[in-house]
């Protein structure tokens, strides 16, 4: 995709996305909670990750909303984390993730294998484009500015 | 999505693809060389990084043939990076992780909109079921082991 220069670091969202979840631990703590590991002991030893950094990994993932701490169980007090609806929002793009892993990271064989349940198709992750009903292809993407962009920014120019 | 717990790291592919875009700089690198910034001292005026660490992110994203060093003029010999076909395959997560910022992590409005170039369609990222012609929820994701599953892993269980 080509996407215009802009130099407001704060007005690019994929930056603000990495201040969420662009730590290494972080993402793989998300994968495991999409995994259905969602208690710390659980995920500790899933990742072999030191309980300091999973500690500050989880708090964090709180403070912004992604996960959530719940109680499962009340003598004594325990909890497991578990996605909100903005976590959830992240599937697509952990998705897209794998499946690039699994085209140019291993042996071209994916260790597992997404499937759409309703009819167990191996899931193919195709940005669609509703109104040409076809597939987008990176090279069809384009950008402009949209309606988060600052005024004093419209002087940004393309960088080549 | 729901993914069954698999207790080899080298087997997931998400962590394979953080083993080679995971670190924050390098994510923020790909997006410049995505939008056309391909020059070193563009890339490190344009993020604000040290030299010498964008010298590290960038010798190993040629290593691992995300992109290739290119020379554009020849006295004096001058490079520039760009994305090979295995970099180029990271737009629909990098589109992904965008749209997450745009929708969740800034004020709702996208300060840069991607656009289906034939029809200048704001750009929506749906993973899309080819067999039943239907976008894909998160909740309509289940996995299987796939081809590259080591036989001495079928016995991973689910985690919950």
């Amino acid at each position: 995709m080509t996407v215009k220069r802009d130099p407001a670091q704060d007005d690019c969202s994929i930056q603000r996305t990495l201040d969420v979840i662009g730590d290494r631990w972080t993402l793989l703590i998300l994968r495991d909670v999409f995994r259905g590991v969602r208690r710390f002991s659980q995920i500790q030893s899933d990742l072999g990750i030191a309980k300091n950094l999973l500690t500050d990994r989880l708090a964090a993932l709180v403070a912004s909303g992604v996960v959530e701490k719940v109680p499962y169980q009340d003598r004594p007090v325990r909890h497991e984390y578990r996605l909100t609806d903005k976590g959830r929002a992240l599937s697509p793009a952990l998705v897209a993730l794998m499946r690039w892993g699994d085209e140019w990271c291993g042996d071209g064989d994916a260790p597992t294998e997404l499937v759409h349940t309703p009819c167990d198709t191996r899931l193919e992750l195709q940005p669609w484009c509703v109104v040409c009903n076809e597939p987008v292809a990176p090279t069809s993407i384009s950008s402009r500015p949209g309606p988060g962009r600052h005024l004093d920014q419209e002087t940004a120019h393309a960088a080549t």
